[in-house]
Order: C-alpha cells, then sequence, then structure tokens
C-alpha cells in the first residue's frame, strides 16, 4: 500500500491574485492571510510572482483529503460493491483507483473545492484585511475566498496541469502518430476524469469501426461493377445501416467495460462532484421537502412524488415544443430562404457575399438560441446538473441540425441532380472537417499569444520601455493566461467536449444521411478522424488549462443524437433511392417502390431489435461485478448481518413487522 | 414481532403414497420410516387415509424452514438494500413479506423442497424397507424420497392449499363480481406467488385501460359522424395505437410498483427456487468452469466468457431461424391452403368438415411445433430457466400467430371486402373467448370428475357393489385428484399462465392488427376480459390444485409479444388504410398514400420515442428504494466499513494497490 504518488507534492491548484506593489509582509495582507488560512487547513500553499499577476499553487496531502471527503460524507466504492460514505478511519474498505491511489482526480477536486471555499471565520470578532492600501472586513461565519472573489482579489481558481503526467501523456497519446486509434484511455482517465476519457474511447473505436465503411465507400468509388452498379447502392446503404447500428450497440459494450476498470461510484451523474459549493444552492436540487412529506403520510407523499415527476417531463416537453416550434417558424424559412437564393443567384461574388452575410446571422442566431435554451432549461427540474446538460443538447442539437442538413436538403429535392448534390457534400465536408479543425486548433493558441502579447503591452506600458521582451518564467503564468477549455454555447453546462461530440455528430449527420448520394463521405469522415483524435489530445494537452473534471460516466445524450441519425438515415436514403430509381417523378408504387418501402420496414425493424439480442454489458463485466461483490459480502456476510441487526436495533427502525 | 402464522399448523405439501391392505404399524414399512424421517428433519407431518390412496401432510415450524434457508445459503434481502445469505441467528437483519412472514410461499416451497428431498441415509448400514410385503434397501447416503419415487410407491408431491386463506379469497377476489377490475395482488401474491399475482394485476390493468378504446369503438358502431365519417377510421387507428404504446410502458411502472411493495431478492430470476433438487445439475447452470478459468487468467477467461456469451444468442439465432424457416415452409402454405380451400367451397357441410381436419391437423402440428422448441431450446444455453420459459415462449408464438391471422390476411387480401371481414373477425372473437373461457374452465371440471369417477368405480370393483355412493372426506385427496394447473404445451418449462397469457396476446393481436376494420372488436375484448378475470381466479382457486410457486417478477416475454403486435398493428392498419381509400387497386402514391406513410412513420417514432419520455420506475419507487437503502446504510455505516476492512484482512483478498 503506497501512497507515494501522493506524498509527492504536486500543485493541482492555481489562484490568481493582483501582483501589488507594497512588498513588505504585512499581517494583515489579505493574500497572506489566505495562504496562511490554506494551511490552517492541510494545504501546502506556494506563492509564485509572476509578470503582472501573483500566484498561490496549492497541493494536499492524501490525510488532507481524507479529512475533507469525510466531512463531505463523500459517497465512495467499497469491496462488499456498495457505496458508502468516506471515513479516513477506515481508509482500508475502499476500492482504489487503477493507478493505486485512493482518490480519482474528480474527488480530489471536489476534495480542494470543499477545503478552500470552505475557510470561514471561526473567530469571535471580525478580521480587518488589507489589500493595497484598501481595507475591508473579514465578518464572522463569512467566507473568506467568496469575499475575497467578490472583492476582485481572487481573479480565479483553476486547476494547474501536472507537468511530470502531461510530458508523459504527450509522448504516449497526442504525439503517438504511428498508432491509429490505439489511446493510453486508463491514463487519460487518471488525468482528466471519466467524460474526456470517454469521448477519446468513443472516438477510438467510432474511427477504428469507420475504416471498413470507408474502405468500401472507396471500392465503390474505384471499380467499376458493369451490371451491378444499379445494386451496389442499395447493398451499400444496408451495409452502413447495419455498420451503424452495430456500432451504437458495440459502443454501450465497450462503454460499460472501461467502467469496469474505474471504480466509479453508482451515484457518479447524482455527484455534483465538479461544482463550487456557493453553487450547490440552486434550486434544482432533488425534492427534499418531498421526501419529508413522503415520509409523513406515503399515500399523499405519492402523490407528491407523481405531481413532481409528471411535472418535469410536461416542462422540458413544452420547452421543446418552443425550441421545436421557434426552429420550424423562424430558422426554418431563414435557412429555405438562404438555400432558395444561392441557388438562384448566378453571381459567384454575390454568392461569396450572401453567404458571409448568413454565417454572421447564423453565428447569431445559434447564440441566441443557445441562450434561450439554459434560460428554458432553468425552469425544468431536471435531476442533475447531467440531465440539464443532455437537455441542452438536444435542444441545441435541433438547431445544428436544420443549419447542417437543410441546404443539402433543398438541393436534392430541387436539382434532383446526383452530380451537383456530390459537389455540395465534398464543399461541406471539407469545410467543416479542415477548416473547423484548423480554427479549433488556432483559435485557442491564437487567443493565448494575444493574451500574453495584452500582458506584456500592459507591463511595457507601466515599466516604460525597458529591458526589451518579457519572459513569462512561472509554468503556472503561463497555464493562467491559456484559455479554459469551455462550450461555445451554454458555458455554465457544458465544457468543450460539446464542440468535439457536436463536430463528430455533425460529421455522422452527414455521411450518413447522404450515403447513397456519395459513399466517398466516409473515407474523407475516417481520414479527418484519425487526425481529429492526436489533433484533439494535442489541443487538451498544449493550448488549453487543465480542464474542470467532470463525473459523467456515458456519453450521455450524444448516443441518443447518434440512433436518431440512424433511423433519420434509414429515411432519408429510402427516399433518395426511391427518387433514384424514379427518373420521371411521378412517385408510382412498382414493385421498386415497394421493394424499397420493404427493405426500409426491415432495417427500422433492425435498428430497434438489435439491441434486444446484443446486451449493453459484456459477460465477463457482468459476472466479474456480481462475483467481486457477492464474493465480497459472502466473506464478512455474518459480521455484515450482526451490523445490520444491530443497527436495526440501536437506531430503532420501525419496521412494518404486522 | 408476532410469528403467528407460521407458528399455527397450516399443512402447506402432500405426499401421496398407495393405500394398502396391511395396517398394522410396522417397523421397517416404508411410509412409516418416511414419516419419521419427516419429523426428524423438524416437519410436522400426519397421515390421512383415502379412499384408494394414503396421504402425508407436511407443515413446517418457522424454525425449520429457517434452518433449512441457511443450510441453502438462501439470498434474502436485508434492511440495508442488498441480498445475503440468510441465517437464522441473524433473522432480524431480513426484510419480512408484506403480511409479516418471514419468507414468501416461494422461499417457503424450496425450503420444504430442501427438507423433505435432502433426506438421506446418514447411518453405516443400509436400512430395509417393507411396502406391501415387497422388501427393498435404502442404501447409504441415497436419498429416501427419489428412491420411494422411483420404486413407484410415493406417487406424487404437490403442494396443498391452506383452506382459510382459499376460502379468503374466494370471497375477496373470484366471487368479488361487483367490484370489476380490482384485486387483491397482495394477497394473491402471499397465497400464490409473484408470477400469478403479476398477471393478474396485468390482466386488470389491461380490461381497465381497455375501457377507453371500447367506448370509442362502441361510439364508432353507434353513432353517424356524417361527412367526418372518411376521418372517423384514421382517427380511431390513431387514438388506438397511442392507447397501446401508452399502456405497454405505463404497466411497466406499474410493475414496478408493485414490486416496490414486495421484498423478492434481486436475483430472483437467477433463484431456481421451485425447481426440486434433483432437477438442478443440469448442463444450464452458469459455468462455474468459466469462472474459475476467469480468476486463473483475466484476458484468457475474458475471451472464453465472450465465446460463451455468443454462442448462446448464435445457438438462439439459429433455433429461431429453423422455426421460422419452418413455420414459413410448412405451416405457412398449410395455412394458406385451408383459407383458400374454406373461401372457395360453396357448401356449408364440406366446409365444416374441412375446418374438422383442420382443427385436429393445426392441433398436432402445434404440439409438434412445442416438442421441436423445447428440444431445442436445450441445446441453447440460456442463463436461467425463465430466459429458457421464455425463448419458448418466443418461439411457440410464431406457431400460434400464423394459426390465427393467416385465414384473416388471407381473407382481407382476396375479397377486400370489409362486411365479409368483420364478419370473419365476429366469428373468431366469438369462437376464440367465448368457447375457449367455457372449455378452459369445463375441461378441468371433467377431468376432475372423471377422476373421481375411476377412483369410485376402481373401488366399487374391488369392494363389490356394496355401500352405493363412495364419499371423499379428506380435503387432500380432493386436491389430489385436481388437475394440476400446467401449460398445453412445454410442460417442463411453464406452468398453466402460458395458456392465459397466449389467449391475452392472441386477443391483442386480432383486436390491433385489425382495429381499422373493425372497432367494435375492442367492446367485446374489455367484456371477456371482465369476465376473464373472476373466471380465471375461479379456476386457480376451485379447479386446480395449488400451483408450485415461480419467482418471476415481470411478465417476461409476454411484454415483448406485446410490443411486436404494436408495432405489427402500426403497419398493417396503414396497410388496410391505404386499400380502403384505394378502391381501384392501383396502389399509387397520391396525397392520401403519402399521408398515410407519413403517419405510419410517425407512429412508429412516437412507439419507439415514447419509452424514452416515460421512465419505466415511478419517481416515488426509486426515491423509497434508494432512500431506504441509504438510510440504512448510513445508521451503520462505521460498523459496515470496520467489517469490510477486517473482512478484508482476516480473508486476506488480494487488491491491486499498486
Amino acid at each position: 500500500m503506497n501512497g507515494n504518488e501522493e506524498e509527492e507534492t504536486i500543485f493541482e491548484i492555481g489562484a490568481v491574485v493582483p501582483r501589488r506593489n507594497v512588498k513588505e509582509e504585512d499581517e494583515a495582507d489579505c493574500v497572506q492571510v489566505l495562504i496562511d488560512e490554506f494551511r490552517k487547513v492541510g494545504l501546502i500553499a506556494e506563492r509564485v510572482v509572476g509578470v503582472t499577476d501573483e500566484f498561490i499553487k496549492l497541493a494536499a496531502p492524501l490525510e488532507t483529503l481524507g479529512r475533507a471527503a469525510t466531512e463531505l460524507q463523500m459517497r465512495k466504492r467499497t469491496h462488499i460493491g456498495i457505496d458508502l460514505p468516506f471515513q479516513w478511519e477506515e481508509v482500508e474498505a475502499f476500492v482504489r483507483q487503477p493507478a493505486g491511489s485512493l482518490f480519482s482526480w474528480c474527488e480530489r477536486f471536489r476534495c480542494y473545492c470543499h477545503l478552500i471555499y470552505g475557510i470561514a471565520n471561526k473567530s469571535r470578532s471580525a478580521v480587518t484585511l488589507k489589500f493595497d492600501g484598501k481595507i475591508f472586513h473579514w465578518e464572522v461565519e463569512e467566507y473568506l475566498l467568496q469575499k475575497l472573489e467578490s472583492e476582485k482579489i481572487v481573479k480565479q481558481v483553476f486547476p494547474l496541469h501536472d507537468e511530470r503526467k502531461r510530458k508523459k501523456l504527450l509522448k504516449s497519446w497526442a504525439l503517438h502518430w504511428w498508432s491509429f486509434t490505439y489511446q493510453p484511455i486508463d491514463e487519460i482517465y487518471l488525468y482528466y476524469g471519466p467524460k474526456i476519457a470517454i469521448y477519446f474511447a468513443f472516438l477510438g473505436k467510432y474511427t477504428r469501426w469507420m475504416l471498413f465503411p470507408a474502405a468500401f465507400g472507396l471500392t465503390l468509388q474505384l471499380v467499376d461493377f458493369g451490371s451491378l452498379q444499379l445494386f451496389m447502392l442499395p447493398a451499400f446503404f444496408i451495409v452502413v445501416i447495419l455498420w451503424a447500428v452495430m456500432f451504437s450497440q458495440f459502443w454501450k459494450r465497450t462503454n460499460s467495460a472501461i467502467l469496469a476498470r474505474w471504480p466509479i461510484s453508482y451515484a457518479v451523474a447524482d455527484d455534483p462532484g465538479y461544482k463550487i459549493p456557493s453553487e450547490e444552492g440552486s434550486s434544482l436540487q432533488p425534492p427534499m421537502e418531498l421526501i419529508k412529506e413522503w415520509e409523513a403520510d406515503k399515500a399523499k407523499g405519492k402523490k407528491a412524488f407523481q405531481r413532481y415527476e409528471w411535472f418535469g417531463p410536461l416542462m422540458r416537453f413544452r420547452n421543446d415544443a418552443i425550441i421545436i416550434l421557434s426552429i420550424f417558424c423562424l430558422q426554418l424559412p431563414f435557412e429555405l430562404a438562404y438555400a432558395h437564393l444561392y441557388e438562384v443567384i448566378g453571381s459567384d461574388v454575390v454568392k461569396f457575399a450572401l453567404t458571409a452575410v448568413y454565417l454572421i446571422t447564423i453565428q447569431y442566431f445559434t447564440r441566441l438560441g443557445g441562450k434561450v435554451s439554459v434560460k428554458l432549461i432553468k425552469y425544468e427540474n431536471n435531476e442533475n446538473t447531467e440531465k440539464r446538460a443532455d437537455s441542452l443538447v438536444y435542444k441545441v442539437f435541433g438547431l445544428y441540425f436544420m443549419q447542417s442538413y437543410i441546404g443539402i436538403f433543398y438541393h436534392a429535392l430541387l436539382h434532383r441532380n446526383i452530380l451537383t448534390l456530390r459537389q455540395v457534400l465534398i464543399q461541406r465536408l471539407i469545410v467543416s472537417e479542415v477548416l473547423e479543425n484548423l480554427l479549433e486548433n488556432s483559435i485557442p493558441y491564437l487567443k493565448y499569444s494575444y493574451k500574453k502579447y495584452r500582458v506584456r503591452n500592459k507591463k511595457k506600458s507601466e515599466k516604460g520601455a525597458s529591458k526589451g521582451k518579457i519572459q513569462f518564467t512561472s509554468r503556472v503564468e503561463k497555464e493562467y493566461l491559456k484559455p479554459s477549455y469551455s462550450a461555445s454555447i451554454g458555458e455554465e453546462l457544458e465544457d468543450g467536449l460539446f464542440d468535439d461530440f457536436l463536430e463528430l455528430a455533425l460529421q455522422f449527420g452527414t455521411i450518413m444521411m447522404f450515403a447513397c448520394a456519395f459513399p466517398l463521405a466516409f473515407t474523407f469522415a475516417a481520414l479527418n478522424n484519425l487526425m481529429e483524435i492526436r489533433t484533439d489530445a494535442l489541443k487538451l494537452l498544449v493550448m488549453y488549462r487543465r480542464p474542470v473534471p467532470r463525473p459523467a460516466a456515458t456519453i450521455g445524450a450524444w448516443l441518443n443524437i447518434f440512433q436518431f441519425l440512424i433511423v433519420m438515415s434509414i429515411c432519408t436514403n429510402c427516399a433518395f433511392l426511391v427518387w433514384l430509381y424514379d427518373q420521371e417523378g411521378k412517385w408510382r408504387i412498382e414493385p421498386g417502390l415497394a421493394a424499397i418501402l420493404v427493405m426500409e420496414h426491415v432495417l427500422l425493424l433492425i435498428k430497434f431489435g438489435f439491441s434486444r439480442f446484443v446486451p449493453e454489458e459484456p459477460a465477463w463485466v457482468r459476472v466479474n461485478r456480481t462475483k467481486n461483490t457477492t464474493h465480497a459480502q459472502d466473506m464478512c456476510s455474518k459480521q455484515l448481518l450482526r451490523t445490520i441487526s444491530g443497527g436495526e436495533k440501536a437506531f430503532g427502525v420501525v419496521r412494518k413487522l404486522e
């Protein structure tokens, strides 16, 4: 049992305060007080002076974290397979992380937040604090950090990169180009938490699976099948749909196999681990008053629960209806107008101008939609932040869905020409993939450079034009200047993964829904994703600050969106095939059309039936889980039973015995 | 904490031995030895002499059952929400049944089986047993009851009715006509076990929900909507599909709400509770050798598990393919031939003869199909008996599906006449419902009477024609003569519920798939089901022996069949509507047809999307479950943790700490 890793001093949290002119050690200097308080709760604090700001780096010995976890009553997996509140004294009973450490990065972060935001004035009188000559009072029972944040003294608190691990990951992951889709998922989990690790596991598997339809698509493009050519498109369509159905089911299995390796608490989704305590008092917490009512009167409580349960979905339904209606009434005409104008206009210059206007408007529109969605979601009583984030994902995806595909649909219906449709698809794919990849990697770098430049400029203007270039020597300052990994829409609910998943989902939609029109798209997508794995890794390791860890254990709403896109693509491809074989445009049911209708129904049946035949959890995961649990439970079943009946007696739980 | 119920002597198991001529008390008389052995293991045994047979009635005090459960290491729910092996010393730790008794009827039955089938010769030498002058040896370590059964001395062992509770149920349930769909589900659970209780809960909810479309169908029949008439059928269709989709989802909620009241062990489906121990050594047990291999080498074990996991579905797929192919190649032509001949033949007499021949053949065919299915299922490695039973249900339902609907489909396609189709449907409904109800209630009575008659006859011929009528005075003898509640097909896997569910599913299929053709069918079905509730109850309480309890906690495969029928009925009704509005038979896509296609897709979407919006478990059930569990766990978390870390140390589990 070595705690090596935790015993080394690794600074994991940084706080930023402005650099002051006065440098003498003042007892009442609020930064000094803050550092003293940090040390009092058991943290290791180090002060670093940067170019324009000062930084406090924080580390925590294992015991400090353990005590914080005990205070938080953090539920952790025990060896008998149930989750119990953590207790530092009984640390032996809890399952450790794959690398041997006791707490995962998520849990550590939560403990840090609890420790640093939990510092209150425990003395009898207010403490006088000074900052750059300004004087203010730290009242009794007031939280210090919140106070300093509201006084704009502490600018930010953010997680720090662990340089040793970051470099290791950079070598074994981001720069490991020749290993194609392989990624060290476990190390990513240990460093970034489960949500980001699951994203990369998904991206890897998706890319690996995509090689097959990519090869098929390429073959279709290159080889002339002669008289069979007519049947190749439907064959490709069927293969691709089956591929997608199997992929989405097998991904679930992979996901549960991955989770089997990480001892993530069952209540992981309910765990507000990445929230800063001050935010917790929101109105969206589980309804304690309902539970109380339930305890007081079962029948009444049941009704209250039913009301509560139905109210949530109803609100969500209303909100979804609002979003869908506004998409149909506002966005659809706009998109159609753009698509129509684009098709009608002959001059390339006007087309270009139109596209520019369109792009600016749509940016604005999407941002507006995102804001409206976030506002609406506040009135839904989703059970936890993950659910709220999912709700946002569904709503925002609606906007992007229209944006991305209406133009293509319109083009397909208007021109009914497979060649120009292919052109449009190629354009879209190149624009969306190559350009977006470039943008998403260059923008954070530009932001970082701009910030550096601004800081240097400020410094220079303060000090006068002296000493030439100013160097950023401390690592923590460099990290502070890096942009944070946040979503383009709804920052309060999502992190940067939102944009990465959105890109994947829109790509999946494009290649699947128009699979018959352009089989080569799969090859493009596969190549792009092979790139994406490494560039996303680089982005996370080099461009951004270390993200706040989130405890999600699945890809959540995105899998449902993938499934929805599969169903859509069954319908659109069938329509496309009907149109292809019905050149006269008379829409008559002939054997061909009937055959396509039958095929559509069979594919839909397979789509919805397949999940029944392939279980979501591999047998070995299930057996391993239950075996471990029952084994441990049986080992100590005698003591357990004595504890239970003892507990029952001691705490006087009244059971229904009559 | 009263154990009243268990302290009264209620005889729950009966064993039958032939009545012997010798009546003296012989020490070596095998029946006497059996009774002595029963008493030795702590059972209360009573001997009853009947007309031609002798009966041993068995009861068990609570402690005897508790000791048996401890020996069986029966997993039971504890107050902290996890299942642990039962221990009589720590009885306080376990959750009790709603009526206050410790063991459910399922568990009691399992204990009885363990006790009576576990009696072995523990002495050093074989014991000599006599029966009616015949002498044989009870060898060392041989099981007594198996021996006597193989010697045909013990004819049967069967569960006995509890007269007091039976009469109470008869009053509050079977003869409670005016309460329509209300049934005392909890009492049914306590008396018959979960599987039968769930069936009746389902039947009740189904009937209650059916009143709505029944009223709508009746309105459609009676009221003339004038110019709106054209739109009433599609409207009815949409309403009925929505109704069915909602019903199937809300049933899942009801099911979990019901289960929340009963402390059924989580592993209930894996619990071979209703199996007699001698059967247990079958090859279909969970693969112990795989688990061992897994423990020896994780990587190899994982592969072995994957092989095992894929082998099962593959075999099932192969079997399903065999069944489906044979249905299509053998049954379909046969059914079509019958349907065709029936339509073509003019003479009523020939029609009647044809139907008679058909009915006999189809009986034979179904029985053959059932046997083949049971044989095939033996080669699948389904995880447990429930899964195997489900697999049988799917296969056999295929046979019945063809049998029941091909004729109607054929008629619809051939004649395209809505009036004759309605006639056929009315015929089918009346035949299937009224006649089947009559048959299923009269056949067991006739069987019972015939058995009684045969026994009397035998007795008379033995004694000569004396004393006039022989009375069956003992209750246990009467019960012995009653038929057992068994399935018409695949008796080794299913009980009588198979036939009851089959009837419901075929009714559901008929009314749903031809909803547009004959809306009044719902009214017929609702009336029939109101009857069915009480007649089924009467059948179980009066006609049959008490069935062996089975631990199934859901309606299993039948719900999937209902869902399948909903999907089928979306397609068939759409086809029907197309046909109705396309009188010329040209199958052209016009706005009408396109509208129907769109409607079909929307309905299919709703069908598959609805389950995402309505959770399967009501919020109050979930909160209650987790709250209770976490509450109890937290109460004794300190002791639990100590136990766990103690257990870890004491038993030396090697954990991955590095």
